[in-house]
């Protein structure tokens, strides 16, 4: 029993997950680019390397830099482009093939003031989820920023990339496929418009939900490698298919009100929540039966608080630990820096020491 | 201009708020105990020596560790005893005076068993926040702890532990008034049962808006090293006393509604946020002048969207940075695990390489 809260990576769950994506994504002919901003582990990373994948994902330079150190060749920064750093994307594409994002010919322009070496650049498409990207529907903008790219020196269109992320909303698997599917036919008359561009498709949830990939030419979700509480509750997975969890020491109990203090807050789990019929949790404790009864009712910096059925509280200890999965497994990894396997080794991550 | 996401400290605010606070003890005639969960830095911690503090709360063994390394003698770990980890509990108090919390004459015991070196422990008190410690009214429970201390070897009682956390519900300087001054009558009546046993409080909000502190002996806030906007919403602060602020590039603008795509998410700034007139704010730009309509509207793991007013919106330009005041500087600064300096120094943070 470890007496700090601990990250652990079940790896068979984890190479499940991993080679059941990849089986989908050649069964549907897509190509398969995984997102790394999960794990941000060399060593899982080299699990998808085992299934043959070439082509990965990232979500910040500093996360491209951190994989092409462990040789990945093809890497796709998928956040638009940041004209600050141009220092860093002409670092980086000397090293490997670099793809990133863009949504303004006004970047389009400012990039090709500045790189001296050859850079994809995929077209954001905003999916009606309203974060970032071109709105799907907007073809003038599209053209021009394709006009852009087409008079620009250093730089080449790899087509288009779009993240659903309005799909964390769901919650139900057939919410997913009504939220993405409608995303698909929006993306179907892209296709149609531009039908030279390859696509490249995101979000965990339609990813784990769909049986045809329609217009899509890549999917690039990432979640998925350890899945979490959240892709449970939208309808993405099991509980069977949580790759990570959390240990957490159980500190004190409060017999008045059902509640188990864990040493076990946002610095470990961060804040993310999802709200289950009314009731906001932090976490759903791993228990042989699970119970809507159970689950982390509140975090603080050091401190979690597990609101318990009776039952579940007369059979918790002081002193033992608890298993914990967390709910949303990104920045859960990110905060605890570092995986505790099966086997006792640790896996690296991006942050840790 | 960075082209990454940066935490910059102004150190005179800093300092000026350790002064402040300091004053405020010393003319109460209460003992400064400050909590340093909040900052984390060797350096800061230094300032604190500057102003005659010797005595400092952190809230996990981890941290008592890392400013023990720093020459600190009087560690109070503001926690409650984690049963296992009695080695590490042995091992700090050899090298310092340590106090941690207890809430049950069960680990009390626990501890007896284990303890080899000698350990001082507050009683913590619950408030009516309802998070951890004795009810304030329980009087018997109070009094079986206090013997189970009494009867044990390597342990001596250093008073009461109670933190208000409660007054964070506050949207006013007079919310914070009535919430902290229903607890003080509370505390009031805890010190005429037990006179001879110091209470020891926490709240950055309480202690910011107190004149008077009634009952209590020693005060140990954090967040006021370097408030942040929601100690501007609680009515702890004005927005002039907050130290810490996050530059972040801007990445690119989009016209139809009115919203900023800077490089700053979850991973820099933490998914907590603070609900002003029913609208959720997870940062708050710095402007000139600050505007109601202007605000982070969401993150992603690293993707922050800001809303902005017609006017902000024009004058913000994509290439430029912006600087935005955390919601919650304790968690962004455990996120960005160091500080840079208006003089162009770096501070370290224990999370730091």
């Amino acid at each position: 029993m470890k007496p700090f809260p601990t990250l652990h990576l079940d790896t068979n769950i984890c190479r499940n997950n991993i080679q059941k994506m990849n089986e989908k994504a050649d069964r549907n002919s897509v190509e398969f680019r995984p997102h790394f901003k999960t794990h941000q582990s060399k060593k899982v990373g080299r699990m998808f390397r085992d299934v043959g994948v070439n082509s990965i994902t990232v979500s910040s330079i500093k996360m491209a830099e951190y994989f092409i150190e462990d040789g990945w060749k093809d890497v796709t920064i998928a956040f638009p482009a940041n004209i600050l750093a141009i220092d860093s994307y002409n670092q980086i594409a000397s090293k490997c093939d670099l793809k990133t994002l863009v949504i303004s010919k006004e970047v389009v322009k400012k990039l090709d003031a500045g790189l001296s070496e050859s850079v994809g650049l995929y077209i954001e498409i905003d999916p009606d989820y309203g974060r970032s990207g071109i709105p799907v529907g907007d073809f003038q903008k599209i053209r021009d920023v394709l006009d852009a790219i087409s008079a620009a020196e250093n730089m080449y269109t790899a087509g288009f990339y779009c993240h659903a992320g309005h799909t964390y909303k769901a919650r139900s698997r057939n919410e997913v496929l009504d939220i993405a599917g409608k995303t698909l036919k929006k993306l179907t008359l892209l296709k149609e418009e531009f039908p030279d561009l390859p696509i490249c498709y995101g979000d965990t949830p339609s990813c784990s939900v769909f049986d045809d990939f329609g217009p899509l030419d890549q999917i690039s979700p990432g979640n998925f490698v350890f899945y979490d509480w959240m892709q449970v509750e939208i309808g993405a997975c099991s509980p069977n298919d949580i790759a990570v969890s959390m240990e957490c020491p159980v500190i004190e109990k409060f017999e008045e009100r059902h509640q188990v203090l864990i040493h076990g807050g946002a610095i470990h789990f961060s804040k993310d929540f999802v709200e289950i019929d009314g009731t906001v949790s932090f976490g759903e404790p791993k228990l042989k039966h699970l119970s809507k009864d159970t689950f982390v009712k509140s975090v603080s910096q050091e401190h979690g608080l597990i609101q318990c059925s009776p039952q579940v509280f007369d059979d918790i200890t002081i002193g033992q630990t608890i298993e914990i999965f967390p709910i949303h497994s990104c920045l859960t990894a990110d905060l605890m820096r570092e995986y505790h396997t099966e086997n006792g080794s640790v896996a690296d991550h991006m942050n840790g020491v």
